[in-house]
């Protein structure tokens, strides 16, 4: 059994929570056996976005077939 | 005056914060005095668990007698 | 063109995104050109204050004129 | 001359030097040109699996063609 | 549900993966429901040892009930 | 032989020495066969402490029976 | 909105700049997208090159359509 | 003698050099007694810039009256 | 409630208790409501001194009004 | 009483334990006094070698005389 | 001019400053130019020691001719 | 097959780049089989030199016969 991490930020108007969800999200739609998510970093765009953008980066760990 | 810091990883349902409340909360549940928290990693749990589980690590400081 | 970076810690006895949008707040009103943030340390504060009180440390990154 | 860093997580009931040999094997099968591998931190399972599952977390650099 | 880590240091005079399953063996023997360890730091004493004794700083989280 | 590590944050109104010595102190009142420490943070309290107060936070390391 | 970010490592016999913009043409080349980079670590590969090899390990974030 | 740090990131259009350079030159320019600099990090930017632009993240020391 | 941290450096040819001290002095004499102090690095400059100077670089977090 | 540390790097075609018993035995070969080790990373070379080649890095504590 | 750092650990029964200035000791005696000095680690042996010994594992830079 | 580690700061007046070949080129004339070289730290001395004077402290490796 081998796992698989690769890196994503997700990003969200509203929360940390839901930038952190808006990675999974993208994950599960793309990978199966997600396993589990490690949050690296969080932080706030506010230059070049609208309003204040909440960003999380974070590692998903899948399962490899 | 000493203090003691002990590890413990909330978990919820729900979110980032309510996983730290949870810690919290069973921290205050068996410690007098506890004084501060530091949160050290967050990550979700997806395999062994029904939904995503959201976890916090964190470190308790409370005061010795 | 340079930008400089400030610490700030901001409170909130709510959550911990209010406690960063706490700081930010107040960067915002005493800054312009406010580009992003990034969030340093999250902790609770439990024994000098009423309740729990969310605290985020975070750097401002702000562009000089 | 550009390299690529993969993240793997590897797995052994036997040993750490066989987590690690788990992940190798995994790159070799399906990557050319592997060149070398660094352990970024090793665990031992035991909750969900069956006895003591050693893991370790490598990264494994291979050159692109 | 909440889990507690605590740091214990095995050692063996054969090899790492002996040293981390002494720790395990020692939270295995006072703890119920150990889950998974992480490994802090390997190191060898050869001062105030006979031999090379081998040993191993680890994490041990359980599941408190 | 099993050796166990625990966060304790001395403090003092003299000196960071004061602060290391009051944690190793507190250590050795509870604890038989404490073998090192090792500090990790060093600060001051000006706050809440009538003077300054030197905090000496160090993991005290001791052999399990 | 979600970004992606992978390892590349670049490598130049001129400098660490030329080594930096070796990994991002190569990342240009093959991504749409890509947001930023940021330099992770710098060396240089002596043994198994002809001249001195100037190597730069770097982040390219991009974002997912 | 007391010195202060404070955080600066300079860019260049050329090179992480000048980039360096224009964090000091930005330095020179509003304080006196400029003692050292610690470059902390490098990064490109290309997303919102016209053509790749370095990125240097400093810590400029100097000295106070 | 916000606060702000700056770094200072504090010196002294005693001891490094007298370089920490000797910040703190620095930050009372030019800010209302210092609150903790966190020790970041220790070091002692041979070179340009006359005799082995002590330093402290610390952080210095005070309440912004 | 004095102590110096070195950084050596042992190898070895079998596994990691032998790969830091390469380093110690190295180190014990020319040195008296070896008090400690302290391993700092660990990796697989596959490119320039035969075969797998297991790597440690370690810090070596010896006392002065 | 090139400069090297080699790494000492000095010890005390009495305090971290007469620990440190062990090490710079011992460097001065054999070493000319001695430029700084980091302070790396700092701990307190008790096993293996008559009485409580401070250690300072220190950075030595020198200037080469 | 062992290597060791040592550190060197290396200087220049003209850029980065030159400041770690400095380093080399020192490395070269004294140790044979100088196999790569590691980018630990990069700086910028003002105060003391007469120009700004790039530093850069590189970690070089070789093999010991």
């Amino acid at each position: 059994m081998v796992f698989k991490k690769i890196t994503l930020i997700g990003t969200s108007e509203e929360s940390f929570d839901a930038a952190v969800d808006d990675a999974i999200d993208r994950a599960d739609a793309t990978l199966d056996n997600v396993c589990w998510v490690e949050v690296e970093e969080m932080g706030v765009e506010l230059d070049t976005a609208d309003d204040r953008e909440y960003q999380a980066e974070v590692e998903v760990a899948f399962e490899l077939e």
